[in-house]
């Protein structure tokens, strides 16, 4: 047997996974929904056929999403995620005893469903008594809340469909209008190697909202590149200088990527990536 | 047309690119070269199938596998480079004048050939002055060479056939011996995504040799899992607390990836890859 998933990553550039089977696949009102069994990545899951996460470096990206703004935030305690259904940047989240109160927006209930089939290692975010999930659209969810959350994840696909909002001058007003005074958002932003004018209009308008924007960058070997983009936008904690290790001890030999040596290292960004957003 | 170049990254992953055309392709005793124009990536060259470099992305390979070493030795004057035969390492190493002479030892004559013919922008490097190249076996010509470097950059292709050699503890000990008693080394090691055995075993055999060993880690799009790591083995000088920003200073307009403090970072590694190196 010699089967294969592809990713188009872009027109011109293609990732294959050897399959040892496909698990799951569906169709929901939004996208399409597949997870494979891989030889070298373990379980993997794709929404239309780009891929999402897999088992084996899921961890990068939770990781990364979720303790650089947990570590420079004092006191967490209302945490928003939009997207993000899989369950692993709650898993994270988790961690961090300050949080009270977690709230999951995710639109699509089917990406819950699976991962909560067949993706226990993110899904067993889902457990945790503080957290509520609601399903419905992020971008209508905030526009209806104002000056509740100390922390907002933008766990979004890539910018297309119904995603593309989600990387809009208004829609970040509205995550800055949802947050405290003292509020810290993060959000997947792709990748700059080869979506350097993406990123300088996601920067350019992040930093018509917030005081504080900066990238910040993690190896994701099974995103397009290899290298992945956050943005950290704030209201007040700067992302190395109220960088507390404390905040990740408690549970630091748990975690795989992050520390705060990693935390700092994140933020120094190569020439090339700071002529985007300078 | 719709023509692809596939390089098998393992037997479970594939990388492809969309090709405008075959640029040149030829068998040496050695290898298959060839030299592809991509879409995404501009111009690819390949040995044996596998990506040695994109034009698009090159710079991160080259800066990073030279900078790191220049800039901790602070007489950096006699200079070896084993493999690198396109040209790129060197033409990085050149831009500090603090170095007098630069040997470089090439296995394969078709590699500096196809490079000159091909690949410009890398193979710029042979017109400097400072520059000797040999067309021999690095692993044979460091063993006639005491005491006599300043720093030994090697180069080399994946540890396969000829090249297996050069990742083995008596070569390291050989470069050892050519090295000054301040001397650097710095090699190519692969990507631990994928190769935490192949990482453990490399590292535990340098800790042999030197007293000062470190793995860093780079963006590299083109190379699998986009994560690659290079070692830094040195007699003395410290990759941290001897890095002078001064030394890359004079042309740190020119870089588009080394900056003092991406170097700093590149240093900075995630728990899963100490865990293979301690």
């Amino acid at each position: 047997m010699n089967l294969w998933f592809t990713e188009n990553q872009t027109d011109n550039l293609r990732l294959s996974f050897r399959i040892k089977k496909l698990i799951d696949f569906r169709k929901s009102k939004f996208q399409s929904l597949a997870v494979y069994d891989t030889f070298e990545y373990g379980r993997l899951f794709t929404l239309d056929d780009f891929v999402m996460l897999t088992e084996k470096d899921e961890f990068v990206y939770h990781e990364m999403i979720s303790h650089v703004a947990l570590s420079c935030h004092p006191n967490p305690e209302n945490i928003l995620v939009i997207g993000g259904g899989d369950g692993g940047t709650i898993r994270e989240i988790e961690r961090h005893v300050r949080v009270n109160k977690i709230t999951l927006v995710e639109i699509d209930k089917e990406v819950v469903d699976i991962a909560k089939k067949h993706l226990p290692f993110v899904a067993c975010g889902f457990e945790d008594k503080r957290v509520d999930v609601f399903i419905e659209d992020g971008i209508e969810y905030i526009k209806n809340h104002k000056n509740e959350y100390d922390i907002i994840f933008i766990d979004s696909t890539d910018p297309v469909a119904f995603a593309e909002g989600l990387f809009r001058t208004d829609f970040y007003q509205f995550v800055f209008d949802a947050l405290k005074e003292d509020g810290i958002m993060v959000a997947q932003t792709e990748y700059p190697f080869l979506k350097g004018d993406f990123i300088k209009q996601v920067y350019s308008s992040l930093k018509e909202v917030f005081p504080i924007v900066s990238p910040y960058l993690a190896f994701i070997p099974t995103y397009p590149t290899g290298m992945w983009s956050f943005a950290f936008a704030s209201k007040k904690y700067h992302f190395i200088n109220d960088l507390n290790p404390e905040f990740t001890k408690p549970f630091a030999d748990r975690l795989k990527y992050y520390t705060p040596e990693i935390h700092k290292a994140a933020f120094a960004l190569p020439p090339f990536i700071k002529k985007l957003i300078d």
